[in-house]
């Protein structure tokens, strides 16, 4: 029965490898404009300032970089205990994650994708005390530094199984496909999910070669298409290369603008205008590969993930 | 069981009363920019360029002005018999509406709520059929005309019962507060919930005085405060009144603009930037009186609802 | 003496041959937005909401298109006949146009520059009468269609002859240069310049080839990059190619977005943002080939002037 | 000979009193975002990203706030000699100001107005070396700090003598009349005058009662409404009370939002929006009282000048 289903609630966080913790920081601080809410030399742990979780980004010491997971938030606090159950059911290998693990977390359970991403579940998690801003839905000053997104957005994951990832994500996990790009017959090319009434809460991007997974990129949300110009212009100011954009995505219908951390190579989007879902009975949207395209402005490069060995995609 | 609760999924439109359609059509068509579905002497039906559902607003031919009924769709098509039984068991009367007679949507039930205001349940609608805009996920062309706003947003109704009708819209339609004003213990001043992950889809706001109900506004959801600023602009031109704003709620952080339709006298918020539901334990936030207020910008009358005698209220 | 030669205002209108008079006029007058003063099979005469001038655009029923001429205002009635004598001092053919030879405007003078430019000086001109607007010191509503500019704001010539045309505006029409690009010594690959507080009224881009003249583009201005954007959602819906942009120009810091009349093949620059000349010792700006670039965003296509062989330049 | 008179190309610098000079630099620089070029207990000096003169904000240590003096910049340096030339034929004495006696600035004069403002001519001035943004038009970066305006704007002096300082601003300085709210035959409630493109570079504002002269705000650029509200945020943020706005004045068109700085009162209007005067022959634009207001937006608070004694204004 569909409502015993569990449900997961929303992206929770990515947990990304740099092998330079500081420098990463560093950019995602200053430049990006997130809040730090702990950092040492082993991890960061890093929110925007309408983020009402510890951290929904999280940067780990490692000598390659790389997605280390992405944290997913459950409905309610039994959905961990019935998506271990279900998964196990699978037969899933189910790591579990003590509370404190992972800091300013409860308990959680891991487990890998059919792509290898390590995902997370979890429900229990510290909020934000409030007090950081005079606007009491706040849990930081807006505009304090840089570009500063209101909130984390989505992730976007290169894989070079993408229809697999999307089918398993449908069922084991219960995302909705939004809109997804079809190559061929049984082949896609890319695929938009959700589980919450954002357009898509993650997106699976074809990646080609022995590299079978990374990151695309983490988006966070900024309120207007003026503040995607904004952050070109702080950007382009620091001297780091726009990685594409701006530009209106087809699909989704969002601004966009793409910058990398030069400390781990990792890319954010910062990103605004996207529909919202919220009819239960919405319908996944094909489109061509011939169709497919930015609406508007600089086309994305959809040539690497961070992991990549330096294949083109074929789109 | 919680997940056995029959669930609302959004505010599917309002309908609304006015002495003179082809007058309210003029200006919701002309001046905010919606889409005519279809229109008669005796009724139109209106929506906006993301709205997917046959209409979003209706308007009803009355003598009188004010709200005929707000229509709230379900996340399953069970869900309406559901909320009939629940409703039923309440000593809750009943009234079915048969598929087709309200144009372009399936069988409803209809029910009055503590404060007396119409509310219809539905699931079955009509879909408008792709091709309006060039993008897969438009139901219209954006900036065709007026102001332009891409989707219904949130209906804010006046009743002199915000506490019961708070209470109730929760116990039995399963709303969500997520901010609301006291004036006294046991004394709300107004009251913001939602279902969705809108901000609000359901605002109650205090009316004093024998009108018990009236429609303080519905709002229509722009992409941003450029956005509102423009209509601010299109209203000024057409020598129409500013009812208020521009400014930012600091409830719901949303940059509004209020303007009446000048043949009926409803009241239409122009809206944009408020914060986004995603997290499965928003904790409903106090304000006191004094607390309340605008972040920036012009103060909202809060004097009157459509129906209102013209008495004010105390904040 | 500085003092007693005469000057130029600023840039009065553009007049443009196109083979389709009609064609050219719905794309002006819905897809830009520009109110129509007049209009015939010969020609058609258009303004933005700002322009006080009776027109800043003239469409020329011509079996080519190209540049028909320029239209330059002065600052003093007498600065006309100043301007005449100068010219005729330096062997220039001068062409008198009487009064009402074009819709609306008064006396002229008329003179080709060394790349082959047919220019118009003059002072006396119908400007439009007050009540288009609400505003009073607007010609027209603003919004009422399409992308809806402000007001003119420059012109982009393409030549053979950057270098010469450049030296020779400045000596004879008292242009100063802002912003030049140097491909060599002696040689230039684009020059910006200006009469009035504009960062240019002027552009100068290099042409390869046997057409040694053309229109690069006309450029209209909107108050933000928010209304480039809007511009581009327009346009894209229309179905028409985003010649390129939105971008951000390093030279005039102005956002960008450029789209081609389909009657005509015409380029038409949206455009906003460029910063104002106010201080009197402006010292003009070099930049190398390899400086050269976009701020951020899509790159403009340079290959062409509307009369353009299908030669690219050399950057 | 009108081509003999001198002529002033723009507002240089407004040098403001304050009590506490640490603290309106603390509000300059970290609130409004301004660039500071040098700062003791006596003097402190400020500009904005595109600013090109070593200041165009000058803070003076006092025991009373109000303005100090404003520097107007001529278009030739042969003007500052004519203009001494020109007042001491009409008996008005002059000082001279050496070069060097404020910091970054050439030889100068002084002298007061009708009203009994200190103006000063100059036309030397340092200008800021390139090397502050990668943008070579900019002197710093854009966006490091708070509401980070473009440039300086405007000002805006209060005088019981509105008339009579538009006159003789208009007869011995060139000033150019673009806009007046009339009270009565021969009383003007306020005027706005340029000598540049700027919609305005002075405006006067009837201020009553004993004080006969004061700051009603010096006002500074940014590029978009959006980045008014932007400021908004920021302002509302700090806990500093929005003066008044944001709101569309009708005269200029600007979209304006004003704040004090707490430590001397000094008020400061973030704006843009504003036509430009390009045309040569504008014509002064009279409103009545009656006609006068916001085009939009919260009314802007007449109250008072720095150094009013309280009195209100009777618009």
């Amino acid at each position: 029965m569909a409502q015993l289903t569990p449900r997961l609630a929303r992206l929770g966080h990515v947990a990304l490898r740099t092998p330079d913790v500081a420098g990463s920081v560093a950019f995602f601080e200053n430049m990006i404009g997130l809040e730090v809410a702990a950092a040492s030399d082993e991890a960061a742990f890093l929110r925007a300032w309408e983020d009402h979780e510890h951290h929904t980004l999280m940067l780990c010491a490692s000598a390659e970089t790389g997605v280390d997971h992405v944290g997913w938030r459950t409905v309610t606090p039994g959905d961990v205990d019935a998506f271990a159950d279900l998964l196990i059911a699978e037969g899933i290998e189910i790591q579990e994650v003590p509370a404190g693990t992972e800091l300013g977390q409860g308990r959680a359970i891991r487990f890998q994708t059919p792509s290898g991403f390590t995902y997370e579940i979890y429900y229990d998690v510290e909020k934000v005390a409030p007090g950081g801003s005079r606007l009491k839905t706040n849990t930081a000053r807006a505009w304090a530094r840089g570009i500063s997104p209101r909130r984390i957005d989505h992730v976007n994951l290169s894989t070079t199984r993408v229809l697999a990832e999307k089918t398993w994500s449908e069922q084991m996990l219960g995302f909705h496909t939004r809109e997804f790009v079809s190559l061929a017959p049984d082949a896609l090319g890319a695929a938009w999910l959700g589980v919450s009434a954002l357009a898509h809460d993650l997106a699976l991007t074809t990646e080609l070669g022995d590299a079978h997974r990374g990151l695309h990129h983490v988006a966070y949300f900024v309120d207007s298409a003026s503040d995607v110009l904004r952050a070109a212009d702080i950007v382009a100011e620091a001297g780091l290369v726009v990685d594409h954009g701006p530009g209106r995505h087809a699909i989704s219908q969002a601004v966009c603008l793409y910058v990398r951390d030069p400390a781990s190579g990792h890319r954010v989007e910062i990103y605004s205008g996207a529909y919202l879902v919220l009819d239960p009975d919405w319908e996944p949207i094909e489109w061509t590969i011939e169709e497919y395209g930015q609406w508007w402005g600089a086309e994305v490069d959809r040539t690497s993930a961070t992991t990549s060995m330096g294949q083109t995609t074929p789109w």
